[in-house]
C-alpha cells in the first residue's frame, strides 16, 4: 500500500504551512474549521461522557437527552456499545489492554465529532478514574464534560434488566463492575444524576439544564 | 473494567426489542435515526471515497469540494491522513496488517458519520481493489461513492510537492505506491477526475456536479 507515513504527514504539514503563504488561491488550503461548523449548527460542540454502573440508566438518559437536544435544535451523536463494539471496535476483546484501547478509540472518535461541530454523547461504564482521565486527555479538558449516573448498586442489581447481575453473582460472568471488579465514582463530575426515586424525564431535564450553557453559542 | 461484552450486547438488543413493545414511554427507546438527521441537515449522507496516487490532487480537490458543498448548505467532514493517522490510528504502523486495519477503521468511522447524517469525504491513496472493496463492504454499497483522481504518475512525480517521489526513487522510502508498490485503478468508479491540464476549480466543479444528485433530498 501507499506511503502515507508519519514522515509524509510531517512533510505535508510543513508544506501546507508554506502553501498557506505562497498559494495564489488560499481558498483550497484548509478544511472547514470547527468554529465555522459550530456556527452553522448554532451550537458549541462538547463531549458529554456518561459513566456509571451497568443498569444505572446511562443509555436511557443519554437517549432522552439526545432527543430533547435534537428537538431544541441541537445536533448530537450518541456513541455507545451498540454502535462502537459492533463497528470500529469489533476486533477488540475484553483483556485489560483491549478495554483501554476500546476507550481510547471512543475518545478519538468523539474528538473527531467535536471537531466536526457535533455534540458527542458517550455512554460507557468506563469504571476507573484512570480510564476516564485518559479519555479526558485525548478529548481535551475544556471539551470533556463528565456525567455521573449515580444509581446504587443494590438498585441496579434489583432492576437487572439484562439479567447480567444474576449471572455475575452466579459466577457465569467474571470481572463484572460492582460485583467482582471495582467502580470508581468520579471525584468532581460536571453533573451527578441520582436516578433513585426519579422519573427518566426528571433525570433528562437535570442533564439538559446542567449542560445547556456549555453548548449555547 | 466493565462487562460490556458481546453477550451483553446481544442481550441488550433482545431486551430493546422487548422494551419497544412493553415500554410505556417509547420516547426513550431509540436514538435519533439517520433519516431524522438527514432531514434536519437537508441532505442525504454518503461516503465520497477519493483514491489516487500520492500527489494526484485528492486532498486538494476534497478540500475544495467540502468548501463548495458547505457554502451550498451541505454538511461534510473530510477524513484524511492528517486527522486519522494522528488520532484514532496513531497506534498503527505500516505493516500489511496495519495498513488494512488503517482502512478498516477509516471505513467504520465513515459509517458512523453517515449514520449521523453527515457526508464523509475520505481521501486516502487506498491503492488496491481489495482494500477499497473492504471499505465498500463495511460502509455499504449504496452509500459508497468511489472518486478516482486520475493523474498520470509522471505528472505526480514531476509535481512531487512533498519530495517523496525523489526519495522513493533514491530508495529512501520503500513500498511507495507507483514506484515500487502497485496502484490498481478503480474498475468502475462513480467519478473519474483527470486533473492534467485542468484547474483545481474545474476538478472541484466536476466532482460537485457528479455527486450532487446523490446527496440531495
Amino acid at each position: 500500500m501507499a506511503i502515507d507515513s508519519k514522515r509524509e504527514h510531517q512533510e505535508i504539514a510543513q508544506n501546507e504551512k508554506r502553501t498557506m503563504k505562497e498559494h495564489i488561491h488560499p481558498v483550497f488550503d484548509r478544511m472547514i474549521s470547527r468554529p465555522e461548523r459550530e456556527q452553522r449548527l448554532n451550537q458549541r460542540s462538547k463531549v458529554l461522557w456518561f459513566t456509571g454502573l451497568s443498569g444505572s440508566g446511562k443509555s436511557t438518559i443519554a437517549i432522552g437527552l439526545e432527543k430533547k437536544l435534537f428537538e431544541s435544535g441541537y445536533f448530537c451523536q450518541i456513541l455507545d456499545g451498540d454502535n462502537i463494539r459492533s463497528g470500529i471496535n469489533n476486533n477488540l476483546g475484553f483483556t485489560h489492554e483491549d478495554r483501554i484501547e476500546n476507550i481510547r478509540r471512543i475518545a478519538e472518535v468523539s474528538k473527531l465529532y467535536i471537531h466536526s461541530g457535533i455534540i458527542a454523547i458517550c455512554s460507557f461504564i468506563s469504571p476507573t478514574i484512570a480510564i476516564r482521565k485518559m479519555a479526558k486527555e485525548i478529548i481535551g479538558e475544556e471539551d470533556f464534560l463528565e456525567v455521573f449516573v449515580n444509581t446504587p448498586l443494590a438498585l441496579c442489581e434489583k432492576r437487572d434488566v439484562k439479567g447480567l447481575y444474576k449471572k455475575a453473582r452466579a459466577g457465569e460472568i467474571k470481572n463484572f463492575t460492582g460485583i467482582d471488579a471495582p467502580y470508581e465514582p468520579p471525584i468532581d463530575p460536571q453533573i451527578e444524576i441520582h436516578t433513585e426515586n426519579k422519573t427518566i424525564q426528571a433525570c433528562v431535564d437535570q442533564a439538559y439544564d446542567a449542560i445547556i450553557e456549555n453548548i449555547q453559542i
